[in-house]
């Protein structure tokens, strides 16, 4: 499917009545899913929404999904069972289905009305990656519906993310080497963003640092940190902030400015120094989060380099019941 | 003001007309808020609702937020900046705001169409304080306005919940000091929490840990440990698991049974051992929290006892300019 005509179809279907959008994953999955939602509270008069992992999504559905609801699922396995048993709560309620997925097989095919079969790897581009998809998906599906002002602007993001990412990743490419060398010794992490980027913060704490390397680590909403969080700051703890662009860059910058002061060991993620810039202003803070994936991953994998850590292995998931 | 004629007076002067329930405070005022944002997702059909660290709502407040909705603010100090600009933006959107403080000199009355100046500390009874009173509000007006079917029992809770806490708490007495002589030199905790908790699992995380004992610390829900987070678990790594009554203590039954098997420092607090289950069944997940609040502070005084860290030690917060 492309994503034209899935939001004709949803739109065919439901008469243009769009009543609300949720995203329901877990783990990485529902991480990509973050940005979308964030765009929906923002930019959204007229929908419900909500960003759920599955399992609860399963026991405790929103009262307000109905038959004019869309509900966008992701399992990039595609047999992730509490995803799959979400959409078929979801389709019970009578809402309409997305699901996404990197396997031809996926049983989550079998719950979702729509379905995207999406590449992955370092050589798909990012636009065809799942955040991409689910984040075009619900612009396009509120520009089609109430209206989105700079509908046009988001396009032309589209169009360019990819440049951006490329050069982005050619330009971490020493840094993240001296970030390895520096840090492959440190045992936890203190993961930090805003806004956008927030669920990506969350999403580098759980899965390239707990699940892919065994680190301890946490993340801290940057608006957050001064009410609680930045007690623990000092000269030894490490920190990684994504420094945003858009709207919430304010709440980065107040606490980059302290960690500035108390911190020693942070490393800045920065969209703005990264070329997210190239994307008109009104709408690249929804691209933040499509950057800081690639370009954190590059961080992971020298990390993983350097620990002898590789990025596959694991010891629960795929091998223990659970 | 009382819940109960606060209610009366929104829905006077918005003729019954509720469009949505926000929830905007910071760090622990923003943890006791979860549970009516949680309220909200599970049994309003009608309202949008959002729960936002303030900073965030400031700089992109929800565009749904018009004049029929209400927005709750808690600063328990009165004074936290961006809580109270957050309460102007509402008030400026044409929003109705109830700004909750324990300070009788608060700039949150500034912005606040009505006040609460709640009880607080150890002789205060539970219902009076700002956790129990944003929840009674939120389902009063959710009552009052589209129904709740369960109502009364939720007014039966709030009169039982305060014994359920006292007895829990000298129930506790005991397994905290064994708690903190055990794990007194440790310096990384993983709490864990679903649905109507998961504020608390971070609420303890960022505040009791992070804040009041400078400890590392990070939050997991129950639902996505399996998703990423369980692959750092081993015999060495300790956790606090909150188990809790209602809709999604399956979820916590599913990360409890694989702690027991991998996992060897482990500390479950349990709301139904704790007593929960005197509260009518229908109604007693949302009181989770209320009681995890209450029983996790015997913990973090017995900690910081025997650590000889004194709960109101601060290096920045109120110390330092940010």
């Amino acid at each position: 499917m492309d994503v034209t005509k899935t939001v004709e179809k949803i739109l065919a279907k439901n008469e243009g009545q769009l009543s609300g959008i949720y995203f329901v994953a877990c783990g990485g999955s529902l991480v990509d899913m973050y940005v979308a939602e964030y765009f929906m509270k923002a930019e959204s008069s007229k929908c419900f929404t909500g960003w759920y992992t599955a399992n609860e999504f399963c026991h405790v559905p929103p009262k307000a999904l109905d038959e004019n609801a869309v509900v966008i699922l992701c399992s990039h396995g595609g047999n992730t069972k509490e995803t799959v048993e979400a959409g078929r709560i979801a389709q019970s309620r009578g809402a309409q289905t997305v699901g996404l997925t990197h396997n031809k097989e996926a049983d989550l095919f079998n719950v979702s009305d729509y379905s995207f079969l999406y590449d992955w790897g370092a050589d798909a581009e990012v636009k065809n990656n799942p955040m991409a998809i689910i984040l075009d998906l619900t612009v396009s599906l509120v520009a089609k519906t109430e209206g989105y002002t700079h509908y046009d602007k988001f396009k032309e993001g589209m169009g360019i993310i990819d440049t951006v990412v490329k050069n982005a990743i050619t330009q971490v490419q020493d840094r993240v080497k001296v970030f390895a060398d520096n840090y492959q010794n440190e045992s936890m992490f203190y993961i930090m963003g805003s806004g956008p980027s927030y669920g990506h913060a969350y999403g580098f704490s759980i899965c390239s640092l707990m699940e892919m390397q065994w680190l301890d680590s946490t993340s801290v909403h940057s608006g957050e940190y001064f009410h609680g969080p930045f007690e623990v700051t000092d000269q030894d703890r490490n920190y990684i902030m994504l420094m945003s662009e858009g709207r919430t860059r304010p709440l980065d910058e107040r606490a980059k400015t302290f960690l500035q002061e108390y911190a020693k060991n942070v490393e800045y993620v920065d969209a703005k120094e990264l070329g997210l810039d190239l994307i008109p202003s009104e709408v690249n803070e929804f691209f933040n989060p499509i950057l800081f994936y690639s370009v954190l991953s590059e961080y992971r994998l020298a990390l993983s380099k350097v620990r002898n850590h590789d990025l596959d292995v694991r010891r629960y998931m795929g091998k223990v019941t659970y």
